[in-house]
């Protein structure tokens, strides 16, 4: 298998969590693709990956699969045995749910913010990020403030649960902590007042496929 | 189970189509709510789903369980034998990124067209879009072009393969069908050029499922 990320990336890191957990790391293959030179909006990497981002994992027989969820669901059904994405129609529903408010609430919320209403990763991908465009700091910023919601929303979720989905570890997981390292690299503080997030963030990091990805 | 929801409406369509295909119609019940009144921006529905969308699916324990993704992987699982959300690990990783990009580059992108540039579903839930927001009708506009780049993208995949996710009628089959409903409602034509995708949809309303959604 090949995965073609950007090392310390927030959606790149979902994926090496979800490969730390599934011991997968040593059968893949990393191949890095330069987000600063916007080279995921080039004609060959929009052939892997039409809607252009990372990352994406290439499967032995030439499959190219793009988005981490369907990405994760592949690396946990690999051996039969998923931990990630729920045995039963129960756990895989509430963590698909969870998946993906993670995703717009949080992820791709910090996402919109960061390339919109700050200078983003510079000049070359920002001419792909609509520059013409007057309403674009208003909705960067719109999207930070949604993003402020989901930090409040995942704090109360953590003061109910110890996981994101519930009593167990699952690719939700992955997705807020991918979450807390764009609201990082975005200037957006978690307030101190979320503290049952931030004491999850302190035991996640304790897992060796989060210290290590 | 009960499922909140409207009528008539691409999401709950989505999932009303599942439930044909599941065979499991009769045993939900359907409470609707009113999106024009805005029904469900209210704190009553808001306490059932956060993030304000239908459909939302109650399971007989009390759980609540919105995104359509998310109910689906519920129903599909329910019996052990799943056939919309795939069996093997390569199945479900090209079903789930085909259920995102039809969500992404189709009905998603639609709604945001149809809630920003047109006058959506009236001005009691214009009142809950940013009305306030100057960049609002070019920001609509901007995703009908990615939703008519969406068109385009699913008319090629169907020149390949007789459905959105290969060999098998799946969910982004269900969800692809809720985008072309989103589109008629929203105004934006289907080109005759694009056979493929027009010809797939004439099958698809061949099936009980989606004819009598
Ligand atoms: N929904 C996608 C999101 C992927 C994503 O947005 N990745 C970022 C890197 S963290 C990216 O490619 N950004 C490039 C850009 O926005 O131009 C997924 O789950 O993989
Ligand atoms: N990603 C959601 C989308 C649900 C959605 O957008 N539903 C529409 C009805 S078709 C809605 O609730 N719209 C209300 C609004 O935009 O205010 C899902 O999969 O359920």
């Amino acid at each position: 298998m090949k995965i073609y990320d950007t090392p310390g990336f927030p959606n790149p890191l979902r994926v090496r969590i979800v490969l730390g957990e599934k011991d997968l790391l040593s059968q893949v293959e990393f191949i890095k693709i330069d987000l600063i030179a916007a080279e995921h909006k080039q004609p060959a990497f929009l052939a892997i990956n039409p809607t252009g981002t990372v990352p994406v994992l290439e499967l032995d027989d030439g499959t190219y699969i793009s988005e981490c969820t369907a990405i994760t669901e592949y690396l946990d059904n690999l051996t039969g045995n998923p931990t990630l994405t729920g045995r039963t129609a129960r756990e895989k529903a509430v963590i698909h749910m969870m998946q993906k408010r993670a995703e717009s609430e949080l992820i791709d919320a910090i996402g919109i913010y960061f390339h919109h209403a700050t200078p983003g990763l510079g000049p070359i991908l920002q001419a792909h990020k609509h520059p013409e465009w007057e309403g674009r700091t208003q909705w960067g910023r719109m999207h930070r403030e949604q993003a402020e919601g989901g930090l409040h929303y995942f704090d109360r979720v953590l003061r109910e649960q110890p996981f994101i989905a519930g009593e167990a570890f699952s690719m939700a997981d992955a997705t807020v902590l991918g979450g807390l390292l764009f609201a990082h690299y975005a200037d957006i503080p978690v307030s101190a007042e979320y503290s049952a997030l931030l004491a999850w963030k302190e035991r996640m990091y304790q897992r060796p496929s989060v210290a290590n990805a």
